[in-house]
């Protein structure tokens, strides 16, 4: 295969070669022939629909290209196929694929997506702007129509609360805008109680974003039916992918902004979601489909946009509206629908082609910028390597590493009982409970057992040597076992969790060792998954990663920690601004919506 | 009354005070409570709604705002009303009402139209750049939110074809855009042969638009089979209004143009252009409402877009979407849809309330920029003024005033007949005919009569001389007659058409000393509707003017000119670019498809 290069250029630049080439007077480079379009503008399928394509854009669409053939010009016949756009994820960590965003791009376009609204907020709380930055400069060399969003909540909650490798403010913001018009909006504001009662740096950093002309992203957990929904919705915040349920999505619209349905490996919130519009009638025109955080393995197992556009579909949505919500929708609620998210002359010739019906949404050849780079699942282009700088290979610096005894927890007593509080993780939530606990102490220890876990977090950017131990409730280890990583939302200190202080210092010593990863110790030995990337991405293939995730899946689910995407619901018990009890490397944070944030300590 | 001010600040700039008002610490300016709001953007009715008003935008919607209750917040009942959102026009020339910018206002505030994309082709033509800046200028002190269009076409056919008075190209089009962000977009490009063949001028106008980040505006007359429409759409053209059909609209929708239904008054384009959504179905996303010419007769008489509107709803629309049509599509193409289109926390404060069905559009309160500026359809606000340079108001440059002599056509032939090109007027259509007439001469003068009359162009704005006669069938006139007008499209040269030579340069002289307007002369004397600023507008209230106007309809009318809109289609005799036969002060002009435009000989 050869190494394709991939650039995108501005609409304004191609006009004239668009225009000679629609009209007849030069060869288009690629001519898509005869299909059934999928037309997401109109909303409409059309049959014996051709396409003609010049460099990256599309020149002509019509019943009739053959005015644009001539020497040189590629010919696709799609005689029996749908042309569709490519789908487009309207809002994405790729970190949370652990892969690079090249190996993300070589996962995903053979699925059909071609584009997507990137927040590069994992890599911001270890690198901040340099590490947003080094991951948009990878984007750009790959065939994807990628936007960034700059992540908003940097530290989440605060300093006072975690160490993190960084932190951005509304200066940084606006830097970031400065780089180019792909950095296109705040990402998530998560600190929606701060932007509600007005808090100087979330004001800030999204008038910094309005004033540039970018969008602004939400995430409010209070129900919909919260009287400050409005409030949030008064910032500028246009967008929100925390929609659970129908109301969700319909209090969202009508103030204005655009609901995003997430089917993450995580998150299955499209089916009820998406009855705004199949039951409640609601105009889709706002309604979007994202994934959010979606496991490698999950990507191979299930897709990507295929499969959230697919799974919509099963739902009762019709298939042109569904393909609507991740294409023209998305496209439109970036204000980047003259260049992605239709067929139309003039857009990015992101196209692929379907067999079969389409609520199958069965992909068989992808054209990312006018390129065909992927056909029946399989990538036929080779995207550029990208290389990481040596400082962003080498992230966890840990003031030493752990120790058995740095897991034990003294007891301000000799013997007895103690009230402790208890992290309770809750399937499929990404809340938690906090749980009064009476444990018993020896020898002034505090005896932590009958299936509980001790959980610990190390601070791995500035080593500090900040470390914090406490206990969780519903790891479900059957045997003694070690989980550690250096993937731990969101300040992504080394995160472990076990029931054996030896096997805790030894899967944290391995993820130290390979600077960042996934490391499970079980009686069959050690499991490793190293993502030496951030201590977030792995530098390896795709097919690797999710061999190396998914072995991760397995040893988990071995050890008895049965509990659905386990490593993702692990990573989330260290985030600090979601409810109720968490554990960052100051110590146990518990965040209520009466109280806000607050460090609490282990014993009552 | 008082004389307000209306300045609407950048959300970026509101931020904090919206945020405060809709949370309860600030008290909201105004409020309206317990209404029955038109929610566009969820395409949904929603009962008991109540909105809260900071300054000159939404700080809060819902369902109780009495926390945002304080010291000074006017209150308004909306008990039995709608609260919709305001009208926008999304493609309108305000010179064709022959109202200056603020009478334009006075007159539409009351009926509901909030904001428009104003297209300020015709004093383009007159005086350039310069006579942009004056109506954005004036624009920008109207409560209205009021959007530039960059007239495109300047002049409409080539200079060799006309003389106007001034041309513009790439170069003035960007400067207009550094104005500001309210020049958004590129007016009709209404040469699309040159667009499609690649003429450098139009590739250039659109290059620039393309690049300041703006929308391009189409005009395709062509029928919207041709196989060139979507080589004009690849040259990123996204919008037109020349639909007369529903393929018209369906095709240009799936090329990914927004199609917009014209009422205007001479256009009568939305019960054919509408059945694209109604009976074929099509996603109304991308259909709009607009008016492009309508005269202050029709203003006064039928109303704005509330009567479009109203219009759309007689066709069989719900009533929602045709809101939809005339509100957020309209935003959500020229990309404000964050500032207005909807009644969302965030947006401008563009609120209108209707008393009984939603489907009379009756609207009985306007709200523009958070200030009540209209109540039962009388102005509750007094505008500031705005006065047009002497320059401005002196703009009819004929190097001599019209004598009768002026209009007598000499003939190569002392006598006999001879075949002559007759410009023929069709009711109701833009376009021309071109007939050959065998035409007696006598004395070597042409005999102009059995129904026909003489047309003429004079130069009126360098003071050239030119001039041309030609002769034009279809007007009606029963009597002798005549009409001189300064309003002739697009070179508003001055037009006089009559049957009698002494009284065509009666009327012609009229209009001169007037400085510009349209003149009548018959049996029962002068009727003048005096338009000095730039010959285009009237300096007078919109009351007076709209009298003024019908005086000369009523008067044309009685003379035998029956034609609908008489005035509007005599002054598009001079316009070079819409086939068949026209006259400019450089001679007759014909233009076809196949052949382009070209001066042609009087005599064949």
């Amino acid at each position: 295969m050869e190494v394709m290069t991939f650039k995108r250029k501005p609409l304004a630049d191609c006009v004239p070669e668009l225009v000679a080439t629609a009209r007849g007077d030069q060869p288009a480079s690629l001519v898509i022939t005869g299909g059934k379009l999928v037309n997401v503008v109109s909303g409409e399928i059309l049959e014996g629909m051709s396409v003609a394509v010049q460099g990256g854009r599309i020149a002509y669409v019509g019943k009739d290209v053959s005015h644009t053939i001539g020497e040189g010009t590629k010919i696709i016949d799609a005689a029996g196929k749908y042309i569709a756009p490519g789908l487009l994820d309207g809002h994405c960590h790729i970190e949370s694929t652990q892969l690079t965003v090249t190996e993300f791009a070589r996962a995903v376009l053979p699925m059909g997506t071609t584009g997507g609204f990137f927040d590069a907020h994992e890599i911001a709380n270890v690198f901040g702007l340099k590490g947003i930055k080094l991951m948009l400069d990878e984007m750009r060399g790959t065939p994807l129509a990628a936007y960034m969003q700059v992540a908003s909540c940097v530290p989440s909650a605060g300093a006072e609360f975690e160490t993190t490798g960084a932190s951005l403010g509304p200066a940084e913001i606006a830097e970031a805008y400065t780089w180019g018009e792909d950095v296109i909006a705040l990402g998530e504001v998560m600190n929606f109680p701060g932007v509600v009662y007005g808090d100087n740096k979330m004001i800030g950093e999204i008038q910094a974003t309005l004033r540039a002309g970018r969008y602004v992203d939400g995430h409010f957990t209070w129900p919909s039916s919260d009287w400050r929904l409005p409030v949030y919705a008064a910032a500028g915040v246009t967008g929100d992918h925390e929609c659970v349920t129908a109301e969700d999505v319909m209090e969202r619209v009508r103030l204005g902004m655009y609901a995003k349905m997430r089917r993450g490996s995580a998150w299955h919130d499209v089916a009820k979601t998406i009855t705004a519009h199949t039951e409640h009638g609601l105009d889709p025109r706002r309604m979007m489909l994202v994934t959010d955080d979606r496991s490698s393995e999950s990507l191979r197992d299930e897709g990507h946009m295929d499969f959230v556009v697919r799974h919509a579909i099963s739902q009762g949505v019709k298939p042109v509206i569904a393909f609507q919500m991740a294409t023209i929708n998305t496209a439109e609620r970036f204000g980047v629908a003259r260049d992605i998210g239709s067929i139309t002359p003039g857009s990015c010739a992101d196209i692929i082609l379907l067999d079969g019906n389409l609520a199958d949404v069965h992909v068989v050849t992808t054209i990312a910028a006018g390129v065909v780079v992927a056909e029946n699942g399989i990538m036929t282009a080779e995207l550029p390597s990208y290389t990481y700088p040596e400082e962003v290979r080498s992230s966890v610096h840990l003031q030493q590493l752990p120790v058995p005894e740095d897991f034990v927890i003294h007891a301000p007593v000799e013997s007895g009982t103690l009230a402790t509080r208890v992290i309770k993780v809750i399937e499929n939530h990404v809340e938690t409970e906090e749980r009064i606990v009476q444990l018993p102490v020896e020898n002034g220890v505090l005896q932590v057992g009958n299936g509980l876990c001790k959980i610990a977090v190390f601070e791995r950017h500035k080593g500090t040597g900040n470390k914090s131990v406490g206990v969780v409730e519903g790891i479900g280890f059957q045997e003694p076992a070690a989980i550690a990583m250096t993937v731990a939302h969101d300040s992504h200190n080394v995160l472990v969790i076990g029931n054996d202080d030896v096997l805790m210092a030894k899967a944290a010593a391995a993820v130290a060792e390979a600077q960042g990863g996934v490391a499970v110790i079980t009686g069959t030995g050690t499991t490793l998954f190293p993502l030496a990337i951030a201590g977030l991405m792995s530098a390896e293939p795709f097919e690797v990663a999710a061999a190396q995730s998914a072995a991760i899946s397995t040893v988990l689910y071995d050890a008895g920690c049965t509990l659905n995407y386990a490593f993702m619901t692990l990573s989330l018990l260290a985030l600090a601004v979601i409810p109720t009890l968490r554990i960052s490397d100051k110590g146990l944070v518990r965040i209520s919506p009466e109280e806000g944030i607050q460090l609490v300590s282990l014993f009552c």
